[in-house]
């Protein structure tokens, strides 16, 4: 759903895809990482290269797609094993990010989202909240406004928290996007108010499947980001029962996800 | 180093800071990322509900910083210590981020680019390769004119890699930044590429200790950034001896580091 002032439109639109790719060295399962699907044999010899694993291309022997299969039985392309050359050794190192999926069904965008379903202990599908779009197109400039650091140095991410009548509850800033909401979901704990009912969380920057994971353990039925959402972040609002705005600057937004929740006012 | 077209000035600037902050339970390291700091404590609530720890403050009984101080003595305030409530599980998974620095010293940053400085096969200091303004200037036009899917979905984040006379080697887009650097880097090892002496890496967004780092990784004298540079960067970079420029866009930059290899042409 498109909205512009008052102007409301349907249409299909394209996001960038993010798939996870699990990388294992001998069967070892040694990282996952949310990516976009393709180049991955170049994702993958990066990694090995960046991580000081291989300095040359004979140290590693054969990158092959595990079979790891979906539950629909197709191969997911997710999963590579590396076999590194005979005497390079494997990193010593846990380079596990955090990741929920259990292995056992291949690695997949679906099977990611149903661990962090049953891992959330609420359920926002349920919140009734609704706001209206004047309210959430005020809500960047309020951000930027309260933005302490940003101005000075123009390198902080922004994560806020807000009421569904534009609110604002808490602000946190930080080199990493995900630090910012980790900051924001803290200072609700402390303060004893989750699950975060009727807010909205508002981000610079765009939407991944990681941000709007942090926003459903916190019970947040409405997600909005300045820029794009990717694919797997729309998915996730959209089986959880989430709100999720896109693109929101100026007097627009994009809503992926959850519209019955956005009330156009002028 | 602050360009203009043809006018530098030099300048003090201040930039985000970025430091590591190591999570341990109960004495056990969990996690480490990287963050800036302030609202620490805020930053290990909102991290332990949104993996699932704790769904309530009663959950958490203490946080304390640790006593890990760096090479000088100095306490770090870079390590948190988390005693969780009787009865409350400590995560199974591995929530290790990769990192590099022993908890030997405490954590810190200095710490984080020796173990760095250590671990790269190459010396990017030792690289003579020079870059006019006007190459660089050009670059983020280049990028974005050959960027795929960017236009279409606004979600990409992107790495080039170019010579030093603004040549386009590679160019690959992904919803991670670290992902996109890798899928470049790896491209390189697979045409037997590496080190990239001479070459220049641009990227979209911000510059990290992570993107710095794995450039130097691959023997990278020189990264160019639209956005801001971290603190942590802007050290690496001094450090290792490689060129950082921020805030390539329009007709200026700002160089952070080894800004002998930026000659300004009309």
């Amino acid at each position: 759903m498109r909205i512009d002032g008052e102007t409301v439109r349907r249409r299909m639109d394209t996001v960038a895809a993010e798939e996870p790719l699990e990388i294992r060295i001998g069967g070892t399962p040694l990282s996952v990482t949310m990516r976009t699907p393709g180049d991955d044999f170049d994702l993958v010899h990066g990694f090995l290269a960046t991580e000081g694993v291989v300095t040359d291309l004979e140290s590693v022997r054969t990158l092959r797609y595990c079979a790891g299969a979906d539950e629909d039985g197709r191969q997911t392309y997710n999963v590579i094993d590396v076999a590194l050359a005979e005497g390079v050794a494997a990193p010593a190192l846990s380079l596990q990010r955090n990741f929920y999926t259990t292995s056992s069904c291949g690695v997949c965008g679906k099977a990611s989202i149903d661990a962090i379903r049953t891992l959330s202990a609420y359920d926002v599908a349920v919140d009734p909240t609704t706001v209206t779009s004047t309210v959430l197109i005020g809500l960047p400039d309020t951000l930027r406004e309260q933005q302490r650091v940003f101005e000075s140095t123009g390198g902080l991410h922004a994560a806020g928290l807000f009421t569904h009548t534009g609110h604002l509850l808490c602000l946190r800033e930080d080199v990493g996007r995900h630090n910012a909401v980790d900051k924001v979901i803290g200072w609700a704990l402390r303060e004893d108010k989750l699950p975060l009912t009727s807010c909205v969380l508002m981000v610079s920057g765009r939407a991944s499947f990681e941000l709007t994971q942090k926003a459903l353990m916190a019970g947040i039925p409405v997600l909005a980001a300045v820029s794009a959402p990717s694919s797997l972040a729309v998915e996730l609002a959209a089986e959880s029962g989430m709100t999720l705005v896109g693109f929101l600057r100026g007097r627009g937004m994009n809503v992926y996800a959850g519209d019955q929740r956005v009330r156009v006012a002028p």
